[in-house]
């Protein structure tokens, strides 16, 4: 079962401007069992809006629009609804007298304007709004459901919770939706999906995606099922045998990221860590340091962004540096020893590469890269050679660096 | 003229997933004077996507989708374009064969799947895109231009820029929306209100745009004319009496960020720096050194993070972190002398605060940050109390640290 969302407004169409509705919406179609397969923003303009309804209608089984359905002439909802699916609009008299009775109340005299606003699509029924002016509606066609809401944010959700929800529910039959996602470290993604492709190709359910970000690999995968139990056990199913092709290269499959994963490491170990970081400037410092608490397991760190830093603040020979280069194996090594020996650290950790655009040579090309770690993790040196620009080559060191640091606390071989 | 947007990706219809190119291609298509009529979002499906392209097609004049452009199964975007517009993939050997060569220079070898990434519509060419393996392509059909454009939004945004806004703008052939963007350090965003308002509301072209952030304030000024130079005049008109409400506040009108104004100065007055950060960890060494060539402004950098660092790498005496607390004006200032002295950078410069969520008191809550120069800017220290969660907390202390920088380059009081 697939849902489809229309945002209807040329508001919504400015660069500054995001649709809150849309993530509301979306998480509880998620919840229900029912995957969102597009989502749409359109301006409030008579032809766009018929044409968005009626694709939508022909490949969704629940169609829910927001907005556009007040009493100005930019309201159009109703209308472009009603011709998308060739029915008349009926004017609900009652509606109308209760909407005349809302605004006397409020001590003011109704517009005729509003009066469009007890619209009714034909066969379609109004769903009474206790926070605005403007009821939903909800219309049986074809096998589908149509349902329009207002668009304000706190009348939308209430509506959608409450009335529609419940008729999306027994539409679904109970069925859930249940996505984990399996995040891989050091590796690209075509080389991910050479070795997982053959395996979650045999499966239908769940549906797997792969998707690859800068420094890791991610992929989703969605089981549907009549309960959350099964679905779970239909992604486990999937899991085990993805597991068994990428050993050790799965560092999280709850949700957290690589920082996350390696902080929490170092706090159950209870374990201090120093950095030494060159090319990356205190990215990596900085991201251990977005989990709360992290001065349970940071000691220090230093960026080390001038040769003559690296041997003032962490004692590396200037010998060293001028012998093999600052971006080397040797002077990686020094500096991870250097830093573990500075701070009194449980583990040392350094980074040296060329994040470029500039200050590559034919030798030492723009994204080569030395990791090291010293002390309670091991002794480990990584060579890598990232592509891309500036802040991927970064990127991808933080992630290499960290990464390292798993593989080495958890005694996972180079 | 209207243009249509469409983001391709079952990721994006996540509840936690937020498009940021559909933002960038909509405020470069309103600067070209160009409506966008409507954004779709549409899983990765076939049926939906060739459904969503043919009513995309149908109703717009220009049609840019975004993403589906990689080598896996899930990468439908050339297949389904296509097939909506009746046209076979015609595979482009020569770039096939570039592609190959890109691996080798990263020493590694191709995978098969890669190869559909040489797939062109019919009729159509392909765009090089220096920063990815997916090239993007244009195709030229019944009068519409239709564009598949990578989705990572570094290699998106500047194909759209460089390639297609050119085309474009050709179509388009006549008004122009210029936006310039003022960015205010130092200010909240109500205080700025309170003093511009009464200027930009007597104004109807430009429009502006008052947008707050973590540290920052923007006002974007929005003019609407028959030329660049007619568009930029009216842009200036309001810029003017701006400026003169806000004396020494505006950092920034040519579209740079804080750090990047910080890194000119340095760079132009053949000044260096060295930082020692607490609270923010690493954060401003890293933003520092976004930019290229930093190595020329940036000496080093310590990660203060706990009390014994402060001490034996900077020499701040422990008593005096004893009497008055690592979060005082008294440790922010010996942090910014002792990098100075150890570092020999000609400015050092220090932050120290209470990030949150634990570690406030009720003398000194969280949010409680003090800043400090000295050497070659002069000698400041600056007390804060910032508000929000910990990565706002953070945020704010990066650019207040960047903005007593600037002034104290520019001598602007404090």
């Amino acid at each position: 079962m697939r849902a489809e969302i229309l945002a209807i407004g040329s508001e919504l169409l400015t660069p500054l401007r995001s649709d809150t509705n849309a993530l509301h919406l979306t998480a509880k179609f998620l919840e229900a069992g029912v995957e969102v397969g597009a989502r749409v923003t359109v301006a409030d303009d008579f032809g766009l809006l018929e044409s968005a309804f009626r694709a939508a209608l022909a490949r969704a089984d629940v169609v829910v629009s927001t907005g556009g359905l007040g009493p100005t002439e930019d309201d159009l909802t109703r209308e472009c609804a009603a011709a998308a699916l060739g029915r008349r609009l009926v004017r609900d008299l009652g509606y109308v007298e209760r909407l005349r009775e809302r605004f006397a109340r409020f001590g003011r005299v109704m517009a005729a304007v509003n009066e469009k606003q007890g619209d009714v699509i034909e066969g379609g029924r109004l769903i009474l709004n206790p926070r605005g002016t403007a009821p939903a509606q909800v219309v049986e066609a074809e096998g589908r459901l149509l349902v329009l809401l207002p668009g304000p944010p706190h009348e939308m959700a209430p509506l959608f919770d409450e009335h529609v929800l419940p008729l999306v529910r027994a539409r679904a039959g109970g069925r859930v939706l249940k996505t984990r996602v399996l995040r891989i470290g050091g590796m690209g993604e075509s080389d991910v999906e050479q070795l997982v492709a053959p395996i979650y190709k045999t499966f239908t359910n769940p549906r797997t995606t792969i998707l690859g970000a800068a420094g890791q690999v991610e992929l989703h995968l969605t089981a549907e099922a009549a309960s959350e139990a099964e679905a779970e056990a239909r992604v486990e199913a999937l899991a085990q045998p993805i597991r068994a092709v990428l050993p050790g290269r799965i560092f999280s499959e709850d949700g957290r990221e690589l920082h996350e994963v390696v902080a929490a490491l170092l706090v159950e170990r209870g374990l201090t860590l120093a950095l030494a970081e060159s090319c990356t400037a205190g990215l990596i410092a900085a991201r251990l340091t977005d989990v709360p608490g992290s001065s349970r397991f940071l000691e220090r760190g230093y960026v080390v962004y001038s040769n003559r830093s690296k041997s003032e603040a962490l004692g590396v020979d200037a010998a060293l540096i001028e012998a093999h280069g600052a971006v080397s194996e040797e002077v990686a090594r020094a500096l991870a020893e250097g830093v573990l020996r500075a701070s009194g650290a449980d583990i040392g950790a350094a980074v040296t590469g060329i994040a470029g655009p500039d200050g590559g040579t034919a030798d030492k090309p723009v994204g080569l890269t030395y990791l090291a770690i010293s002390g309670a993790a091991g002794e480990r040196v990584r060579r890598a050679q990232f592509p891309g620009e500036r802040w991927r080559v970064r990127e991808q060191a933080v992630k290499a660096l960290l990464d390292l640091l798993r593989r080495g606390l958890l005694r996972i071989d180079a």
